[in-house]
């Protein structure tokens, strides 16, 4: 053999000989580490049970901040967690989309929330423009094409939403399950429009009334979405300003600072949840007089109303929550002060 | 204060603690995890760079050895992976997709062929049923909901596909990408194709010829599809059934025993493809002669056309790299006896 050969098997050996001791080091690495996490996750439980027992019973002001600490710090991610949802199992398969750590959950929430931001502007300018041209450049008659865009988009946006905030649920936030059902409505009525005719009939006023209305409420809702986007982000900042000796802090203080915003919102959602069924229920009323009797409109109508009625309960729970939690407060307090 | 506050007290002071204990031992074994998993990644690179850069002047039998061990075994994880598409982070954002373990990973691609084997099967079943009520009882003429169902039926299936091998990517798989753009043109068209009139006109048999040949080649798809799976699961069990013991050598192994079926496998594909162009053909016949002037139409047969030739010359390019990596084998076995 050649010196040229030697010095090559030389080095083959080399690295064999490192990619031995590297797979012996990961194989160790990983077996200690999940039996680490294994131990970490069941204290995690344990403790997490335990505050929840006794959270039932009484509301002391050391026992949330060690809720904080627990839900907030490194330990979150050895918490038992959701159960992945359907949704993303059926798209994804078994992977898991958790999070390992802290820093990252926060980056895909605040990720999330600037994807809402790009899409409550498409939401607001998208409908705009294709008002806009209808009443100055088509004449009165919406073309297919543009609407059936605008629908796949919707389709498109809610999947990403209904996906993003099944990973949100999975790395502890508090999502309401609600949303995820609305999301998978709204899917449904995206899907259900791209197959509905709205081509220019001789009655295209008449008959592009439903699709008309549905996007000026897309408009609100843009609108609406911008608010709530702006009200969700200023708690996520006061969390972060809170820094991170005062993390278990974040609870008592985010709804301080944004309370008036709150009374700015909630009456714009409950006009835009009273819109959407007002659609919902003209599009069942041109379904159910036949002017056009195509399901399509007939199941547009009552996935709107359902989501509007959806909505409003929610909102409604949302807020009852928070006020429950404000007086709990107070009576807590002012229980202290006795003491 | 009664000696039942006290007692709670006391309790809430042990959890607080425990809390704090636990917060400890996460933060550490976090940071310690993630520092030992950093220089595991570093290393993997590093022997990883040098398997590489000698590969490309020699084929050794050791140094294949290697490189089956460091893809195969718990490091893994740690060798630098493919940036997460674009499309799992349209819909996803941020998350990490990534399996941190090599049994994980085997699960998701477990899962994923038993996807496309539930999958394999509709696509058999599905149009077969649409084309025999064709025949027997709609008297000729598709009505549009079952049709628009399996539409959205194959949005909804191709965007799993998508997602699914996007991950597996992730994870190490060596996908070609042309399936992922396979997966998204098909998309494209199952979107176009659910905005497509297809309701029964007077002149219903010729409007609906590309939908019924677009049936008929998706009942030989599930047939390929089925074959395949069959295929690619034998090279699993290869793998598996090898065991642990000798697990770098399924490289080597996995093609010997089922080059039976890739010559069953290969005409039909071919057949198939033909087949797919066809129908993209006609397609584009009846749009351009104006015989049904629809935008969707000249969109399909597009989409199918490229979908046909993409299949084709991937198949094509997945023949030769085996036949020539068999060549290369058999040189270097002679090579070898020669010394």
């Amino acid at each position: 053999m050649s010196s040229d050969t030697m010095e090559v098997e030389e080095e083959v050996r080399r690295i064999v000989e490192q990619v031995k001791d590297l797979h012996d080091s990961a194989t160790a690495f990983v077996s200690s580490s999940s039996h680490e996490e294994l131990s970490l996750r069941k204290r995690s439980s344990a403790v997490d049970a335990s505050i929840t027992r006794l959270h039932s019973t009484i509301l002391e002001e050391d026992l949330q901040r060690a809720r904080c600490m627990l839900a907030d710090g490194d330990t979150s991610s050895f918490l038992p967690s959701k159960p992945q949802g359907r949704f993303v199992r059926m798209f994804l398969g078994p992977v898991n989309v958790r999070a390992s750590r802290k820093d990252i959950q926060l980056k895909v929430k605040e990720e999330y929330n600037s994807y809402r931001d790009r899409t409550a502007l498409l939401f607001l300018v998208f409908p705009a423009i294709l008002l806009t041209l209808r009443s100055y450049v088509w004449g009165g008659c919406l073309p297919a094409f543009p609407v059936q865009l605008y629908e796949a988009w919707l389709l498109f946006l809610y999947a990403g939403l209904a996906m993003r905030e099944n990973i949100l649920r999975a790395n502890g936030s508090d999502i309401r399950s609600w949303w995820l059902y609305h999301h998978y409505c709204a899917m449904a009525m995206a899907l259900v429009s791209l197959t509905w005719e709205i081509k220019g009939q001789p009655n295209c006023v008449q008959k592009q009334k439903g699709v008309r209305l549905f996007l000026q409420w897309a408009m609100m809702q843009g609108v609406a979405m911008l608010l709530q986007n702006r009200y969700q982000r200023q708690r996520l900042y006061t969390r972060i300003a809170l820094g991170k000796a005062k993390r278990m802090d974040v609870v008592w203080g985010e709804t301080a600072g944004v309370d008036g915003q709150l009374w700015l919102l909630c009456p714009l959602l409950f006009t835009l949840q009273g819109f959407e069924a007002y659609v919902g229920l003209q599009l069942l009323r041109t379904a159910l007089t036949g002017v056009v009797a195509e399901w399509q409109v007939l199941i547009c109508g009552i996935l709107l109303v359902v989501m509007a009625v959806g909505n409003f309960i929610n909102t409604v729970e949302t807020l009852m929550v928070k006020s429950r939690f404000k007086a709990k407060m107070k009576r807590s307090k002012s229980r202290a002060e006795l003491d």
